[in-house]
């Protein structure tokens, strides 16, 4: 296939590189520096416990947005606004995926003619510079329709899926999305605010305790079982113990995080923010870390 | 007079050179390297914008408690126990004044036979080393009878008064102490998760956020007038704006704090937690961070 990547960051240089291997792959940056770094040594793939590896690809401007089979859209939530700007303006033929965290894209897009997927990534990278990415944690990448046809993303899930890098059908694009914000409105914070590996969550009984209760107000909300919920969060965090969360990242490298796409959607849609604590304290927590990282 | 002062930490230094000027002073410390270096080198006394003045002091290990007509006691929280164990063993002469946060003390003092009174300290001040201190903050030390006689208070405090190291007699020692309490509910924890300076809790609007709420839990706890205790709250953040809380340096220097006696305290005292959701949030995560710090 012929595939378009928009977004260099972790997960954006993750796809390019495994996707590759079978495909004709542009990847979409935002900086002249990154595209030439890339233009000139391609992509360096690092993996635990196997050689590093190196990936030709081809590299363009954001602006410069050409048709492809398929759209990957790898952005932040911060991004998300201009990138659907772009994708309206040159309305590209192809499909287009969408793979943030949290909902705050989800009004936005419902606006694209094109036929648009959601997908939430399970696997965990770390970009290690412009143009080489370390994959930390293996995992997959669940695909569900929005306003796409189920047949269209079979037949895309089966051109995508590799052994060593694999693609998953989910049918229900909103359990899908607010599983993964469910688990990332407790780890990610969490995470930023205490400057910890995911692991502690489960490993620090006091995060613990806060954990639990963060699950059971995004389970309240969100008509998920708290149970289960839990359940998941623990395996999430024990499955990527060592792994630093993007939201801990982008608290340690002064960037805007996600926080308004995943807890702000949580206190966006339930119907009296004081039924919800603990996210509330969270949810300011992290914009009172964002504040006191302008002032360095 | 000859006083007598427990605890080498930054207040039991500070104490111990002001007082010098007109007293007697006995210096009580846990460790012989402290009492060498103080015997050697006596202690230095740093100010903001005055030479640094050193002061010659009479220094004994804690287990040698001696009589004195006044006994400061300036040991944090998670010593008080031991403290005390060794001032009823000796049940020396002389009036003892309690100087801790909060009020994990409160009920361990009932059992002493001397006159006892607590009182707040207002002075910010910082121990640079084993025996060097730095005079950050200037303020008074607020005064009050717990089971003295309120007239011995007042001769007491007409022989500790100086103007440039004032005290002042208060007449109830309950609300002096939940007074600073609840101040010390706000500040400290916040400055300790945010690792921020206290005047964060006014200049960070998010941060300001959380504190205004967990002003609103305290006081209602300790019947306090909510807009005052803001009031109080928010001087106290400004007039210290450049001070690290003393929760924010034991959390940086991996040492146990005060949180059990402060956050604690009011968690214990409420009836039922979770109608301060944003007090157990604060200490929950003072608890986290404590235990982060065992891993390092």
């Amino acid at each position: 296939m012929n595939i378009g990547i928009i977004g260099g960051g972790s997960l954006g240089l993750l796809l390019s590189s495994y996707l590759a291997n079978n495909h004709n792959v542009t990847l979409y940056v935002r900086r002249i520096s990154q595209l030439e770094n890339i233009q000139a040594n391609g992509i360096t793939l690092q993996l635990e416990e196997e050689p590093e590896r190196n990936f030709d690809v081809n590299v363009e401007l954001v602006n410069h947005l050409q048709h492809h089979d398929a759209f990957f859209i790898t952005v932040k939530q911060p991004q998300i606004t201009d990138v659907i700007e772009q994708l309206r303006a040159v309305n590209p033929a192809g499909s287009i995926i969408f793979l943030q965290n949290g909902m705050g894209h989800i009004e936005k897009i419902s606006t694209l003619q094109s036929p648009v997927y959601v997908g939430a990534v399970e696997h965990g990278a770390s970009r290690i510079s412009d143009n080489e990415v370390k994959h930390l944690g293996f995992g997959t990448i669940k695909l569900a329709s929005f306003s796409g046809e189920i047949d269209d993303l079979i037949q895309l899930e089966k051109a995508l899926h590799d052994d060593t890098f694999p693609f998953e059908v989910m049918h229900d694009w909103e359990v899908l999305l607010k599983s993964k914000l469910l688990i990332n409105a407790v780890i990610n914070p969490l995470t930023a605010l205490f400057n910890v590996p995911n692991g502690s969550i489960v490993d620090n009984e006091y995060i613990t305790r806060i954990a639990k209760k963060l699950t059971r107000e995004a389970a309240s909300v969100l008509h998920f079982s708290e149970e289960e919920a839990w359940e998941n969060v623990k395996r999430v965090a024990r499955n990527t113990s060592e792994n630093t969360s993007s939201m801990r990242a982008d608290i340690l490298q002064n960037r805007e995080t996600e926080i308004e796409a995943i807890s702000g959607y949580l206190l966006g849609v339930v119907d009296e923010p004081e039924r919800i604590p603990y996210t509330m304290f969270a949810y300011e927590s992290i914009l009172a870390l964002q504040e006191r990282g302008k002032l360095i």
